[in-house]
């Protein structure tokens, strides 16, 4: 009997902010997290890559290292970069998986130049208008998905839709759930509020067989009304982005009180133990990163600051969704309604 | 000396989730603050509010009760409420401003329905296309007026530009801050990022005498990186709703910490304090209400379950608005510029 092929992740090792030291870090944890059931392919310098390698005493690993002479920054624009920077880490990762040598491609790079790449180079499923980012925020029970979460500024119903069944096959394959409650992002929970877009895309849902419970409210998201939230990239970023800004606002503003007497910087430090228990969910290290979704691959994207522990969920994710059928099954779903 | 004429403020007192009691409350209470510096007309039903009155022992207090026979609901369309229901306190109140008998109408009732009838019967200001509301959202250094936070679903630059104005106009005058930092809400610090709205209004406002700062992201909000952040009103009334329901998942999140045993029971305990005095910021009642910007007149829109502080505050702060000469100057800031 021939053991399975092993599946074989690359990592831009010189995306993030921290780059390559946490990359490579992650990646370690990754693989002694997974007893090495599947082996990374660093992309980037040879030598920085190795050197690394060699400082974090993990040469004996089942690291790959594919050679990448340029590296797109925080600061490049996404589209410019790819065109002048043909040799990029990120670049040279995303062919290697569109040319069938490894199950995905992850990085904590440029989230604009990681999904130009992807969009670009591994193309996009049949039948998927536009491909898009999906974000997991904490709610009070379990995850909500947030699609799209900052691919798409404009968004036409159909793109809407599109994204809505994206999320929906990803939840069910990803998180385990039946039949995830799908919702639109709106102003009131009425059938005739909000944009066009969104009036023409609650027709659209309402007459499939997806689990379309409605229109949700902002207040509803932190509220887990709804497994799935869908809204065009332009919200779900912004959403998004101030989500995250919270646990520093609140740090920020405990950190005050603390600075007005010993009893209340006593009081905060005994606030600390349950409000970070309380916070971890919020930690976007916690699920790793945004996966791209409607590309014909794996991608996901990390946080510019994740730690090593981001990067090692980051890359395990990659696994679970290379494992999975989600992309076979996006396709087979649009397919069905034919616009 | 012919002593200045008193202030008159319209209360819708059949507004808001616990009509009347709380309206009352806090009208007792905003007249008590201000030492019976203004009147307030309390609007609605005479038979239930003089009751209220007596129950309260307000009935000394410089009121005067406005009869209405009618109550537009929570769960009422407000185009509709407005025309089937003519003698709602609501509409006898917007009514009394537009016919100069009180100088401001405030309620804590149906949103849309106090948009609508503000829109409706007080008329818009000379210049303005669209009236909007402005929200004061809690940030690390004072607040930040997230104009328009729901009136207006679709948006173009001319009224992304005209929300900025009359953003910055009232600022200024009722935070008594000079030339406030206004910055529209984007997906990226760029010029060139966000639909074509957003693009267009960067340039009227780069043209501007205005104290424009650029584009700002969903997570620069709290950050306090402007004093007004700009945005249409589908994404404005999203933040804002999202941003409210922040204290409440807190609070689920600590009460699930602290059922697992003793010793959290005691650490939540402490964090409470702490995290209160934090967080007071964030209680809507602080404020009091929102502003609708753009009418013809003064009128404050209060939170359906506001306390009686935050009747309270709803009421002063529309004294301030009255005195001030918000209107006036919107008017001439707009005439300045012809599209």
């Amino acid at each position: 009997m021939k053991a399975p092929k092993k599946l074989r992740i690359a990592l831009d090792a010189m995306g993030g902010d921290y780059a390559p030291g946490r990359e490579i870090a992650g990646a370690v944890e990754a693989l002694q997290a997974s007893h090495m059931q599947f082996e990374i392919v660093l992309v980037g310098d040879e030598q920085v890559i190795r050197h690394q390698l060699a400082l974090q005493k993990a040469e004996h690993l089942p690291f790959t290292v594919a050679h990448a002479s340029q590296i797109i920054t925080m600061a490049d624009s996404p589209t410019v970069a790819l065109k002048q920077k043909k040799d990029s880490s990120l670049a040279v990762g995303m062919h290697l998986h569109k040319e069938g040598k490894v199950d995905a491609c992850v990085s904590a790079g440029n989230t604009g130049a990681v999904l130009s790449a992807a969009t670009l180079i591994l193309g996009r499923i049949k039948h998927v208008s536009r491909p898009m980012i999906g974000a997991f925020i904490p709610a009070e029970h379990g995850t909500c998905l947030l699609v799209d979460a900052g691919a798409n500024v404009d968004c036409r119903a159909q793109h809407l839709y599109e994204f809505a069944v994206m999320g929906s096959i990803y939840v069910e394959l990803l998180k385990n759930k039946e039949r995830p409650s799908i919702a639109l992002l709106n102003v009131g929970e009425e059938r005739l509020k909000g944009t066009e877009a969104v009036l023409e895309a609650y027709k659209l849902l309402s007459s499939s067989k997806y689990n379309f419970i409605g229109n949700v409210e902002g207040s509803d998201i932190l509220k887990s009304k709804a497994d799935i939230v869908v809204c065009d990239g332009f919200l779900g970023n912004i959403v998004l982005k101030f989500g995250e800004s919270v646990p520093s606002f609140l740090k920020n503003k405990l950190r005050k009180f603390s600075a007005r007497g010993i009893i209340n910087k006593l009081a905060v430090s005994m606030a600390l133990w349950p409000l970070k228990v309380s916070l971890r969910d919020m930690d976007p290290n916690e699920e790793g990163g945004v996966p791209v979704l409607g590309v014909n691959g794996v991608t996901i994207i990390g946080h510019g600051n994740s730690t090593a522990k981001g990067i090692k969920n980051m890359i395990l994710r990659a696994v679970e969704v290379a494992q999975s059928q989600v992309n076979q099954k996006i396709e087979a779903a649009l397919a069905e309604k034919g616009f």
